[in-house]
Order: structure tokens, then C-alpha cells, then sequence
């Protein structure tokens, strides 16, 4: 639990930039940047409360965050980008490939078997992509 | 990860007993007793499903997915009286209460500030009930 | 088929009171009573477009039509008072109560088993009811 | 309801992979092969849970499920792909077209007007192919 | 408050399809033609019930009605089409973009931040088209 | 559309504690307070976030941005008591009680009829309690 992102003289927004690179990488950066025009002022928010607050805090590491979020998102199952890049996100900070698997799996129970479907295969396109890359 | 339930010779409902017992405790028990006069079929298949298959793969351990119900729970917001069974579990299985509230709070960002304070306050309450007993 | 509402001289409203009165029987009569004061017009809407036009067309007997009401209700968990009125009205349409069961029971499928649950918990308590009356 | 898959000695996956073949044919059949390289065992439990205990069932006709199915899907809305394949399983089990339109037109009352038009949407496509094959 | 569409003379319906063609435009036309061929008859119910009946109310003007309902679209997260209606509806009906952007922005709070995201995206493409036409 | 928060010299929690005092009231310190024991600093980040941020931003008055709230916790269903502050929170900032009565109504078209009568019978638990006050 000491991979959170202190440093007590920086910004909640640059400690957000730098969890957020560290997270969710390529992916993160191009939803920011996808915000430039339209709303430019969320993409600030996004790196300052999601990332610079919540990701930064003590309490519970990295690994536990992205399994805590893959989990919710594959059950909403009504945001399908944002899973993918947590899919991303959570093998960026260590999860592997077959936790990630069990996660989904998971998820029939509480929201249904489409919702572990879908997710499993939006996993599935992650990793295909990751293998490609 | 290897809190799971192996044993080659039992059934997926003795396994599936065995796992709600450990992770659900009382509270699981409950939940199967009020099931026996509307539907004992579905009090079998809680037990089998969920327990006796997933909750006992390997690949993911017990803690792991707590968390990953949790934040399911919360973050769908309409099954509050699981939610409560499942924060029970968690701190069955080890997790610390910060690590719930942690698990909590990060949903504000994922289902919204509602969905992070209804499972705050249902925390509150378990935390509470443990407290007392 | 023929269980529907034509009646070529009646306004929406008159075959919506008919349709809600034989549906939904005292249940959605005290619905339509508790609106009068906050939004009557509302109360209005409600005998018009569901009962009056849906529920009064052909095509799909009512049955039918309470079986994908309660498939419904209980998959999206959110709308615990209207799924008890319409297991009451399911009930009233001739449904058994072992059918009603099985739909309860399969949302475990689609929407996860605590949809399922909360269901099977709401059919009991309507079914105790309805012993006592 | 004497539709549903008795046989004493086969196992859950056997009468699962009847079940499946009966109800949703083809793209049943697709859904387990897409699962086969990213989680080959959530496919052994999408033939075992759904197929092999539920659908298999008595106490409801396949005509039955197949309604609190397509309800379900379309007013939770966040499941397309699978919502496509049970209107083509509604088609495989005996319901009319009509009986699906129906339902979903209903849906609006349950869930609001986008979700029956996304699921009437749905349903044109699936009719569409249909016709053409 | 007094854009609404009176005219005692005129049924439901031809209110409706009034108050459809100011409010949603093109895009609403092409919704109603889209289920002449699947389901005409719902068609009509959107005509008559939303636009005919309450857009058409007193009380509340257009422009809010179109916040409320651009705001339930991006909360609920499963109706994406419908949004980008009534997003370019909003245009049609008096909202800026910026206050559109807010709405949007907004929505992270109650609904989470993917449901805001993904609002925001909805709302670039739609002001993109309208940039080109 | 000048009714935010602009002052310089405070921070974003001062802000917030502002904009919560004259939007939520007294239903909104509660809320906070709630937090003190189970979550502190979820109660900052309450205040500060969509508070000292989002309330206070410019580009939509107070009126609007409750519509907005109102619509989406109506149409999302699963946070009643949220809800229940912000029909309060719309009395607060200036929405006339039947103006809040056809946000609700309105949501029976994008959300279903059980919403809107859940969020009717919310408005009218609310405006009891503030005849008896």
C-alpha cells in the first residue's frame, strides 16, 4: 500500500497527471485530451477527484482500487469505453490477466450473466490489443 | 489464494455450504432459511452457483472478491440488504473496515456521490451491529 | 386472447378504470387515490396510457403481459412498491403462484441474484397477505 | 410445459447443451464459442446454470420464459447483444412477432419510451435477418 | 411558459406531432418513420403520450423540461440515441451549449463520472454535425 | 444566472460549505454530519466537489442545475433519499412546488411510470413535512 502518489508541495492536479499516467496510461491521456474542446474544464476535474484525490489516498493499493472498479463498471454495464481502459488500467498496476477473468466472472452473480459477458468480452478486445501492441 | 474450497469428493452444494458458511456467516444462513417456504430450489441454487462454483475457483482470492461485490453492490444501488450481507463478509474474510470505506468511497466516482453515501451509511450500520454484538 | 378491453363507446379513461380495476384490483385503485392531492392529472396519465391504451390492446393476452411486467420490475430492483402491486395483479390475471416463482427465480439470470432475491422476498410477502385476507 | 429437457441420466452440461441448442440455436451456440479462448469455464456455466437448471425447469413454459427474458433485457437496456439473441430464442420457442412487438411496446410503461424503442430497434434487425436467411 | 401547444380544436395526436417537430426536429421524424414498418402503432403512442400529452403541459417550460431530460438520458447511461435527440432538442429549444456542457458536467456528481464522459462525447458529436449542416 | 459562489480568497471546502448551506439546508448539514464517524473526508470531498466545484460553477443557475438533479435521481430510482434532499434543495433555490411535480411527471417517459410515481410520492412526503415546519 505504498504506491500511492505523495509529495506534499504538488497540486491536487498534478498529482492527479501523475496517477493517472501511472494508471490508466495511453488511454487516460487520450480521454483528457478528447475533452480539449468540448469541456476542458472536466478534464480538469477528472484529474483532480478521481485521481488526484481518490486513486491517491492511503487505505487501499492500487490493485484493490482497479478490482473494486472493473467490478462496478462491468456491473453497470452501461459504460463500455471506461471499462476497457480499467480493464487496461488494471493490468497497468499488476493484476493479472486471470484475476481480471474472475472478476467478470463474478459479476454474473450480482448483475447478471450479460453484464459478465459483455464484460468478458471487452476484456477479451483489451487483451487482443495489448498482445498486438 | 488459497483460501478457496477444494475437496474432490464433496458436492457443489456441500462446497457451496462450506463457502457461505465462511464468508457469509450468520448473515448467509438467513438468507437461505427465508428462502425455504417461497422457493427451497432457489435456496439450492444460491448455495451451488455462487458458492459452490465461483466463490470457490481458484485464480482470485476471498478478499479480492469481496471487494469486487462490494463495489458492484454499491455501485447498483438497488440491492441494499446484499450489500449489507456482503460489507459482513468482507470483514469475514479479512478486509480492515478503512478498506470498505476506501472501497466506499471510490464508487462516488464511478456511480455517483448518492451510490458512495448509501454504502457509507449501510456500513455504518454493519460496523455498528458488530460493534454491539 | 379475448381477455382485453374493446369497447368502441368508451374514452381511454373509462377503459383504463376498467383495465386498472381488473388488473390491478384495490392495489392500484389506492395508487391512483394516493395521487390526488399531489398530482391528479398524473392519476389521470396513469388509467390512460398504461391501462386504458397498453394493457387494453390486443396482441398479448394479460397473462403475458404480467409476466414481463414482473420479469421487469424485478430485474431493475429500483421499484419495490409497484412490483408487489403487480405479483398481486400477476395473481389476479391467473398466474399460479409456482409460475410467478419461476420468473422470480430466473432474473437470477439476467439481472443477478440479488434481484432475484429481493424478488422471491416481495412474492412472500404477498403471498402471506393474501392468506390472511 | 412439457417443453423443458427431463433426462435423468445426463448431467447439467448435457441437458444445458440441449437446452441451449433448442432455445437460442445458432447464436447460442456463438456466444460459448466467443467464451472458449477468454474463459472457457464461464462458458461450461453459462450451459450448466442458465440452460442446464433454469430453462430446464418446470412450473413455466419456454413461451413463458422467453417473455420474462426479452422484458427483462429490454428494460434494463444495457444488454444489446444479448436482448437480440433472446428475440430470436422468443421466435425459436413459438412466440409470434407480434406477441414480441407487444412486449416491448410495454416496456415503456416499465422502463420508458428509449428502452421499448431500443428494443422494438432490436427487434427489427432480428427480424430483418431473419428474413433473409 | 408559454411556448406549449395549445389548440383546443386538435387531438393528441396532431398536438403531438406539433410539438415533436419544434422540439425534436428532424431527428424526431426520423424516429416515428423508423417504427412505421415494426410497430406504427407506437409510433403513435410517442406522438400522442410524450409530445401530445406532456411536453404539451403547463407548468414547466421547454427549456427546463429538455434540462430534465437531457439529465435523466446521461444519468441513466443505457439510451444513447435518445440523447443525442434531445440534446440537439435542447439546441432547438433555447439551451446554449455551454449550458448543455453543464448539465452534462454535472451529471459526474449523481450518476458518475463515466456517465458524464460519456454525456460530454454525445454532446461534441452532436454539435459537430450541426457545425457541418 | 448570478446566484454561484465567486469569492476569491476562499477554498474550494469554505465554498462548498456555503453553497451546501443555501442549496441543501439543514438536510444537507445532516448528511454531512452523518459522515463524521464513518467517512470525515468523504464529507470534505462532499462539500468541495459538488459543492465548492459544481454547484458553483457559471453557465447554469441554481434553478437549472436542480431540474437537472431532480430528473436524474428520479429517473435513476436508487437513491431515495437523495432525492428526497434536492425536491427540498429545489424549494430552497426558488422551484415552485408544480414545477417540481412535472420534472417527475416527465420522467415517466424516459424512465418508466414506477419512478415518476416513487418520485411523486417523495414530493409529497417533502412538501408535508415543510406545511408542518
Amino acid at each position: 500500500m505504498t504506491q500511492q502518489f505523495p509529495n506534499a508541495g504538488e497540486s491536487r492536479l498534478e498529482r492527479g497527471r501523475r496517477a493517472l499516467a501511472e494508471i490508466d496510461g495511453e488511454a487516460g491521456h487520450k480521454v483528457v485530451a478528447a475533452l480539449a474542446d468540448i469541456a476542458p474544464d472536466f478534464a480538469t476535474y477528472v484529474l483532480e477527484f478521481p485521481f488526484g484525490d481518490i486513486y491517491s489516498r492511503q487505505g487501499l493499493g492500487l490493485r484493490e482500487r482497479e478490482i473494486a472498479t472493473i467490478a462496478a463498471l462491468a456491473a453497470l454495464g452501461n459504460a463500455a469505453p471506461q471499462l476497457k481502459v480499467h480493464i487496461e488500467a488494471g493490468l497497468n498496476v499488476g493484476l493479472a490477466r486471470e484475476e481480471i477473468v474472475e472478476i467478470l466472472i463474478q459479476m454474473a452473480v450480482y448483475a447478471g450473466f450479460p453484464a459478465a459477458l459483455n464484460g468478458l468480452f471487452a476484456a477479451k478486445e483489451v487483451f487482443a490489443q495489448r498482445a498486438e501492441a
